[in-house]
């Protein structure tokens, strides 16, 4: 029998590669070759394929990596620095006086911080919005991980972009930066809708689509912000966003707490995606995401972590653990069950980060996998794959990260970060912010 | 300058040891000897002690092991076994039917897997409640965790107790047995208000007093059940309880979610322990118990995960996780607070079990204490430990685990536990269920 030859070849007692029938395959490989998957199926057939490097990882489970649809990774530096407090006092009188001494450096160590905490739990692409991408470009690529990302677009200045035509060129530069990196893309994104202004809006969308660049935005976040929005431009945030040309398809909205019905059905209506984030929501007392409405009218759903600052964690098994639980809260059990914010996790967080072909092992597809080790006490025994991923899993399971065939993480040793300089830098990182911060 | 003898002596960069000051010892030691802390203090003083075995663990926090206020440890054999059910669909189609066939040897295989994930994760001391709690009394046995433990009393017959006299016979020798196990105790723990009667709970206030053993039951889950009680007895459950004398600090209450103001002002009255369990509450749409209402009242509270098949871990970090979350949902940014969450599962566990001394390392109480790894990525940097405790760790950080000075667990390896034959059988487990439930 004649073999194809392959980079990698992955078995394991189980593969789950979400697709379209969301199969479980029991005993299952994947072959890798140039980056992307060459086949999925029964180990039976694994024989088909001579590959340079074997790993045959037993009670394991292989997947899709997951994909955190919104977050802003350097944030790690401010991890735990103020909790528990009013939204306000939190904002105010802690993050801001911190981040606006915000540096190069720091965002970057926080990149990679956050990147080595992602790569760790599983997750190999992320939506990021912060400030000084283009140290979070740097830091992503040490890292290796998948990332769209773009600088927070505000009316005011921010320590990069004076004015909005900074934030335009550079929005420009990243899009060219992008077109040398395989892992690499950007977007255009508007802060908020009441950090902006609708007539920047209508820019970012005649930028975008020049660009050809999808949007990413925070909205409709919280009731505050709504209130500040009818007060500011006598309009909630959707109808702002709407008139202004920016929903559909190739638009994410970040959080979309707080949402009428009627609105809800607009976001159907037009395709746009929702980046949801339960853990930041709870944890800021935002108000619940409308998730099970969402779901009926087929609104596209990703799965986002938020900043560190506000989470504490960039980890998206913890993430799908409290979106399948908060939405039970309300009062039924079936809601939020465990495959939907798996999907989420996948399918969906592929969607909100307009990149095909990601959230699924599928032949031809880029080869980006994780593995778990099913050994794990917590994960003993198993009925449902799914439902010890969303409900029992702790991340920390993940044996094995892999982006577009290379190994990134693999049972405690991080391949492209070095973890010793990692906790030196973190010391540095909690220096920088108790100077900054005066404590 | 002379030394002190002692078993062993831990350093690490942080020690929490959840003292009346909650201090925070950064460069800290415990030293360890008869099962007992013999001293807890800044790594300077150290020297004054010569250990037998000295462990110096570096970026590291030492703290008291958590305590589980409330589960059913064996039930991981249904982990993840049905889930996202209606309630009834789930219990009568789903859990009784596989529960009904119960036998000794699975409760056993079941209680020692349940001991393996809390050991992992840094639990040392359980409260528990089920069926055929001799199995449970030999899995923890062999585990090495400290137990509370009794068979649930009903008012209809179990596998073992056919009669309410053999379930007291039972709890009789259950007590006896506990007098020959200094990590074991044992208490009176009828099922709960609505599967018991009025007149059963009296019975089991009087032999409770005559042990002088604590009382453990399920009380005020969801409003289903008030709706239950009223129908069967009349009285909402706490009214129930409060007329069969069960009220007061040597009863735990867990669940306590459906209460009134009058009935949190009696529980506070009475000093009557909850043991509080977000996870469950919010997997099975239970309704949302009032940490803040009994917080202000300082109502005692422990954090319980209940049974992993309806959590499905009995990870108390994740338990303290959804506990901060869960009750900021309401609107209220520093409800939970992380510090108060954190004490609910040391200190609050340890009144739920009735047990003086756990909780906290004090000289001369029990030697129960865990590690964590400091340099685990989401856990960097670090400003206040008990944030992270509760917010960003996984409970995988844990690297040491030990109860009455004896190392139960020491990064990746079991002393008590055979991992490699509790995945075999873990196997068994799997295949008994699927065989009862005809699957």
């Amino acid at each position: 029998m004649s073999t194809t030859p392959c980079d990698l070849l992955l078995t394991a007692d189980y593969v789950l590669p979400q697709d379209e029938e969301r199969s479980v395959i029991e005993g299952g490989f994947i072959a890798v070759g140039d980056e992307k998957i060459l086949a999925v199926g029964p180990r039976g057939r694994a024989g088909a394929y001579a590959p340079a490097r074997r790993l045959d990882l037993g009670a394991a489970l292989l997947m899709p990596g997951l994909i955190n649809a919104h977050t802003h990774v350097s944030m790690t530096f401010l991890r735990g620095f103020a909790d528990d407090l009013p939204l306000l006092d939190w904002l105010n009188n802690h993050i801001f006086p911190v981040e606006k001494h915000l540096t190069a450096e720091i965002v970057e160590l926080g990149t990679l911080l956050g990147c080595a905490e992602m790569t760790r739990t599983g997750t190999t692409a992320l939506q990021d919005m912060y400030l000084l991408e283009d140290a979070v470009i740097a830091g992503v690529d040490k890292a290796g991980l998948k990332a769209r990302l773009g600088d927070g677009i505000f009316v005011f200045s921010t320590p990069r972009c004076p004015t909005l035509e900074a934030s335009f060129a550079l929005a420009r530069r990243h899009a060219e930066i992008a077109k040398t990196k395989s892992r690499l893309r950007t977007g255009i994104m508007p802060h908020t809708v009441y950090t902006t202004t609708p007539k920047i809006l209508e820019s970012c969308k005649v930028l975008a689509d020049e660009l050809g660049l999808p949007i990413h935005i925070h909205a409709a976040e919280s009731p505050a912000e709504t209130a500040l929005c009818l007060q500011n431009f006598g309009e909630r945030p959707l109808a702002l966003l709407d008139k202004a040309g920016l929903l559909g398809p190739a638009t994410t909205l970040a959080h979309a707490v707080d949402l009428t019905d009627a609105e809800l059905d607009r976001l159907a209506a037009t395709g746009t995606v929702v980046a949801h984030c339960p853990r930041s929501n709870m944890k800021l007392s935002s108000g619940t995401a409308r998730f099970e409405e969402m779901r009926k009218r087929n609104i596209p759903i990703g799965l986002g972590t938020d900043g560190a600052a506000s989470n504490n964690t960039l980890n998206m098994f913890a993430e799908m653990s409290a979106c399948a639980l908060l939405h039970k809260v309300s009062g039924d059990p079936t809601a939020a069950p465990a495959q939907s914010v798996l999907d989420a996790a996948t399918l969906g967080g592929a969607r909100a980060l307009c990149w095909d072909g990601l959230g699924s092992l599928t032949p031809g597809g880029p080869a980006d996998i994780i593995a778990l080790d099913l050994t794990a006490p917590n994960l003993m025994p198993m009925y449902a794959p799914a439902s010890h991923l969303v409900y029992a899993a702790t991340g920390h399971e993940v044996r094995l990260t892999v982006v577009d065939g290379e190994i990134l993480y693999e049972d405690g040793r991080f391949t492209r970060i070095d973890a010793e300089s990692l906790t030196t830098e973190a010391g540095k990182l909690k220096q920088w912010v108790l100077d900054k911060a005066g404590r």
